[in-house]
């Protein structure tokens, strides 16, 4: 049994952590970290838990953490893992780290994007991108993985088989994606109040989205080069999911069939990437509630668009997080998430 | 022409007050009166007034309001309005209150369901509650309208012939409200996000909410006698519109037909009224957008079943403000509202 | 192992009863019968389900499926149960169905509220109430099993306690439920498009819906004596849940305390319903994609108020359908639901 | 006044036209056209018109549409409209076409989208294509305007100040486009069910669009030369609203004020369209219940990216054809429709 801590567990992607790890056939969850006044048992702030759970929000410390938890799994806001993760490692402790802190390995982008400096540069090389189709032996050797974003996850998923091959121009992609409101965050403010979301879609951060560099970075590990992509993120109406159409330019002709055959074989390994048949798409209540991620492929006028389909809270965060915590300590891949 | 201003024009009733005087033939719209910094234009605020008004958003007095208004309509959250309306109606500018102040006329009863002391117990009793149908004769000769409260209008439209008839009891009625979330007003908090809205229906404030007092003070004003209701209000996921289910017992064995004309003939100057034939029931998306209050009758086991839908922030809130606007200048009720 | 078969997997029930059954320890699904074309494979008609099973949906006798089954659950559409439940039952085979089929005991009853003639009416009196809080040593033994209605059961697990001893009157009972659309069934017509239900809240069948009886009967069985209730179904615009909200007159004063007392000491064996604390309300939200069952109580005005909260596909049909599938096997009561 | 006649207004469309021209202060609403059975009253069918209108739907032949009214809009499903535009443009009524029959001037590009013969080859010639914004002159002597499609006139309007002044490439195109469920019709099937939708969003028949080669012939007419496009439509879970986001490659350098300086000149009379300025993107909720096309630009890696909103049952349909049938007849643009 692998001895599990939340660091920020009242969140959304720690719901879906908490729901995952306490069905976790190998892992035993031993604590919650948080600031919740007067320690509160997680099961009054997720009524839905009660009966399932007595484990409480605790404020502790990195020193209090590492005493009862082989891993931590961080779900916090931005910059509060900067203050863990140093103090985790040190003590041994292996750390999947769900938001974006240790996703950039230069710091400077990272200031760019993230608008703070980072408080842990040190470490920053140490990190292992945590895409685990992609990295999965980096993953297992790993003491610190920087999940993926949400968005990243599918755009990646979508392209890796030809940005590998080399089968698309790496200067002309344009990926549109449309995300469920989860993906704003629990935070309420004036974005995410039901009316101002409701029976409404938009567009927002046209090509300065932080998750824009982790995908150009990711893709130069994957396929040596220079990418560039052109990222569009759009918020529809509905909870969950993430639909991702990536537009990309073929290098050569190829039949659809072919390229279907290219990510097969790219995917042979991967439990959780499911590509779809000639003629079918996919759509995100067909990933919902998974680990899943479902890929349509078209050729036309000498593009390939590839449709992507995951679950933003699962594949997208806590479910990939679970997925690379069962590859760092040498689970099946798929414990606890089918 | 009538000059209006409006106290509060960016929460929802506010943009629909917008909506509804921009385009009255009768109404010049005047002033909008609020505390956002630097005086933005409305169209700012609300995009989608872009090109229909150059208005802005100023901190005016209750004395600039006066000197620019005949008539001003608050839409402001709860206690500013009973800063202004003192100082209003001195200077002779007739007053439509949306918000809850002056519905409860007894000051100690407005402190128990609203939780502070009332700041202008005084005009209390000048204020007649605007439920336009069935105090059209007052309203007309009043210099300040308290709107009643969604829910109230819901109810009150749907039990009003009966009760005045007698022809229910008055101690056994239960209202049970379902309403969209611009009911709960434009503040964005943890019950508003989207994520927690979203496939999502509760009850709340059972039996303690502020709209039951009102609804029994009507009562009794209109029927006479002792009335008791027991008022549940639920939450579903849409943006306006409420259907409140108001479940009833008749005192005498009474056919639904039989209502359905006595309900007809209670409403027969009633232009925003409308009762279903028989074993039709209304939905709200068949008022969404509209004044109208929609009535369906059913008779069981001795009980008169009636459903009832409106449109929350119309008829519940912005569109009976302007009927009863158009009643208090001599204007014909349906006048900017069709 | 039980080899369990489904008769009818394509429908929403089926397609939860298939969730569940894959991930079932001590459950071998060996045979999906249905009238589909082609015999194809049921990931092809949920695509979610690719790589997790390989069965196809067949047409199958019910000697067919009693050579592969030693239960069948019936998620069918109205009427088909009837044909096959004879022929299985001689063959040994349970069999639970989720259909209304079997829940009334009284052929003529039947026929009033499902428009047709039963087709098997001695099995009408063997078939045991599948409401498995309250007959769980019945359904032990059951060889057939009436799975209640959706609406049935949060209307029953809200009364029962109260209802048993007592303390409630019998004669006047209002239950007023909302609904999500998966309720009504994956027929599309007017009614289940998406634009009818989008932004809308509407009732439907009022005092004359099927689930009506049943509740009844039940109540019948469980405290004796004659129960009649008021019962109206809403339609409110999300996939899943059901909020019923129960309007009980208490027979004496009782505080809220006691009864909250007296609902946990008649569900203590029972994992499934959780009685929420004192102002505490449940919401459909909390129990999406679980079996349980949530409850809230107020006492106002001499009235209990009840209010309900289950996922109508899980504790409302699949799984309840399970939840009595494990006990009639011996199994714990809740393996594979949670 | 006009006298108007609709030829199926019980969908979606039609719906729209009757809220619209039962209050335009210009048009007389004379008939309705329809095949219901015992011509019933619109408001049987459509509830929430009760108390607007008397009439009712009537099987009318072209001759007797013909002897009613002096313009026709056509609001019904493909095909029907190529039965009654030649007998109503030989006696000398307008017509405006809202479905795709006389868009393609081509009929072998309109056999080859829309499946069937087309059965009015004459007319096609005839028909001039109802951009409102960009063939003002031509609309206003036309006998036959072939409405344009909703997602055409998102990405016409979105894109035509560039095309037009050869601002960006013409075979570097990509438009993806996001429509609310009501484009999709009111038929009832498997794709419009409520629980299909809710909760989903994707993409469907992507580079195959019918809409596509309609927006490559108005590109050539408006500003010559070969226009390619890849068209790649998705569904989100909401009534009614288009967000549509251009992907175009700016054959030189602009900046964005530039640009945006080129289409405030562009559509300088277009009273509907609206430029958002620096930093602002459109949302459809901010267009919903309006005729407005609002415009958002963002100049990013070279690429122009326009986002667009519309209403797609007003801009994208109802709302057009009465802005075209204003111009027909020489009317102000806007009557009836602000």
């Amino acid at each position: 049994m692998v001895r599990v801590a939340i660091l920020g567990a009242t969140g959304y992607s720690g719901f879906e952590l908490l729901k995952i790890l306490l069905s976790h056939p190998q892992v035993e969850l031993t604590a919650l970290a948080g600031r919740r006044e007067g320690n509160p048992r997680i099961d009054e702030i997720f009524p839905t838990l009660a009966g399932r759970t007595e484990l409480v929000v605790e404020n502790l410390s990195a020193e209090e953490l590492a005493a009862r938890a082989d891993c931590v799994i961080s779900a916090v806001t931005d910059l509060v893992s900067q203050e863990y993760v140093p103090a985790l490692l040190k003590r041994g402790v292996k750390v999947v780290v769900i938001p974006g802190d240790y996703r950039l390995r230069d710091a400077k982008l990272y200031q760019q994007y993230y608008g703070h400096v980072h408080q842990d540069p040190e470490n920053l090389k140490r990190a292992v991108y945590g895409m685990t189709e992609l990295f999965r032996d980096q993953i297992a050797k790993a003491e610190l993985v920087a999940n993926p974003g949400c968005y990243a996850t599918a755009a990646l998923l979508g392209m890796a088989p030809v940005a590998k091959e080399k089968l698309v121009q790496d200067d002309d992609i344009v990926i549109d994606a449309k995300s469920g409101i989860s993906g704003a965050g629990k935070q309420a403010n004036e974005v995410t109040h039901f009316v101002s979301r409701n029976e409404n879609v938009d567009a927002y951060r046209i090509g300065v989205h932080k998750h824009q560099p982790e995908i150009e970075q990711c893709l130069k590990d994957l396929a040596g080069g220079r990418w560039r992509v052109l990222f569009v993120p759009h918020r529809v109406p509905m909870d969950r999911g993430i639909l991702t159409t990536i537009y990309l330019k073929l290098t050569q002709a190829i039949p659809a069939d072919e390229l279907r055959r290219i990510y097969d074989r790219f995917y042979v390994e991967a439990p959780f990437v499911r590509i779809r048949k000639k003629g079918q798409l996919p759509a995100t209540k067909e990933v919902m509630g998974t680990n899943y991620c479902d890929l349509g492929l078209t050729v036309v006028q000498g593009r390939l668009v590839v449709v992507v389909a995951i679950d933003n809270l699962l594949k997208g965060a806590a479910g990939q997080a679970v997925q690379n915590l069962n590859v760092m300590f040498g689970l099946a891949e798929t414990l606890g998430l089918d």
